[in-house]
């Protein structure tokens, strides 16, 4: 038997990968979760039909979610992540010996759940001491957070759909006020090439409240288009003139150069958001 | 009807277009030819089965071929373009002034012709009075050819299966002897998420011959994995430290400071061509 999985990535183009076979399929709780065993890409954990991560790329999602905001930022010692219960961007916060705490507000125990059993590469770091699980809608627990933070990372599934109604710009006006007065907070912001919308919307959203916005890219083979977006939005740092020196850390993606070059941008992408208004003070 | 081209990006990853409809379809030739009217990307040249091209992402490669060794030359005067019939490198190349000749080697006479017919946006340079069409084999006319061009580009098919057969050593010693002594050139090298193999070996090869190769990368949405990379050899100027001052040009991807940051590498492929040995001086 030839398995595919087809992942629709826009009305007129699939990404097909051809699965060994499903190791999990779940459609009881809000959002409905898979794991498929797949030979391209090894496991990969799929959300509402679409590719969340997997085991061959999710290095390159999660160390850019991450390193970019911890390196910019001059002491990021209180995190908050929100979604992300896989577990892939807590394995690199806790690689910056700075860390101190990880509040990890997953909405979605089963993610969890399924990530110990599922994706060990992972989640082998949920265990860790200076981590705390609480199961609760990011949200809501953001409304109810002020001054507490010095970093933020939005780890939620691509913001298209139901997810994308969550984020309005209450909702980065609450990370806003959650962060401390240097604290800095990270999104993944969708398809510059598919998705141009959303990410001119997250975009947007975020020059509204932050005096410094800035996007950057990184190459995921398996999201749509294979560019893919992220934009940081900061109260002082600014990710293109700073950059902490810190202890290196073991990466795959990510190095301090790759840092400074994931900030520049195609031009069309560069015009597209000049359209929006300057981006940060420099 | 709901009509898809599916390619087989590797045995187990396609990528699915919906098409409107089959604008040519040839198996007459070395190579079977089609153009597709696609939802997304718009009319598509398809080769031997593989997106070759595509009106709405064609601008990346091309531009990406062209600019980055062409802004890299001082004096860029005479091009050799091997490949290349549809016309799009053709279109950047002849955006830089100091631009007196290009001979284009094209040995897919149907290329041209098709690229004529169906895709206008890429072939309306076809007919300048700088460009020279030769209808025949590449490897066949390097051959024969010594100290005449300042920078050659390969715009070729993906150099896997019967194209990477040509991309032997001599191929790229070919190459050398027929560039002036202060001579560039550029071709793509596969993905190096899906064909690390193609790409680690046309990196040798080149690097076994050229004083200075340097790897570059670009975002291309209908190539496999999204990530890929182009190999620059040269004699004399390196791409890193010389970006000669020229007039502006029109684009829609490269800039000079993309142009920098297109070379800085994710670590997991510095590690891979560190492994390989150094590249160039620096």
């Amino acid at each position: 038997m030839s398995l595919w999985f087809c992942e629709s990535q826009t009305p007129a183009v699939r990404l097909c990968t051809r699965v060994k076979e499903t190791l999990h399929s779940d459609k009881t709780g809000p959002q409905e979760l898979a794991v498929l065993s797949t030979y391209q890409f090894g496991p990969a954990l799929i959300v509402d039909g679409a590719m969340q991560t997997t085991s061959r790329d999710e290095f390159i999602y999660h160390e850019m979610l991450t390193h970019v905001p911890l390196y910019t930022h001059s002491h990021p010692e209180d995190i908050l992540l929100i979604g992300g219960g896989d577990g892939g961007s807590l394995r690199e916060i806790l690689k910056h010996p700075q860390v101190k705490s990880i509040r990890l507000v997953e909405a979605d125990r089963r993610v969890v759940e399924l990530s110990k059993k599922h994706l060990p590469q992972l989640s082998a770091c949920l265990e860790d001491p200076r981590v705390e699980i609480l199961y609760a809608h990011g949200c809501q627990y953001l409304r109810e957070t002020k001054d507490r933070y010095d970093v933020i990372l939005v780890d939620t599934p691509v913001p298209v759909g139901r997810v994308a109604e969550h984020l309005t710009k209450e909702f980065y006006q609450d990370i806003y006020t959650a962060l401390r007065e240097d604290g800095i907070f990270a999104i993944q912001s969708a398809s510059p090439f598919f998705q141009e919308d959303v990410m001119l919307k997250i975009h947007r959203n975020i020059q509204a409240i932050f005096p410094i916005t800035r996007m950057y890219l990184a190459f995921i083979p398996t999201q749509p288009g294979g560019i893919w977006s992220f934009t940081l939005g900061s109260k002082d740092y600014d990710p293109l003139s700073t950059l902490a020196q810190k202890t290196p850390i073991p990466t795959r993606y990510y190095t301090c150069r790759l840092h400074r070059s994931a900030f520049v941008l195609p031009r069309f992408l560069e015009e597209m958001l000049d359209q929006e208004g300057p981006t940060g003070k420099s």
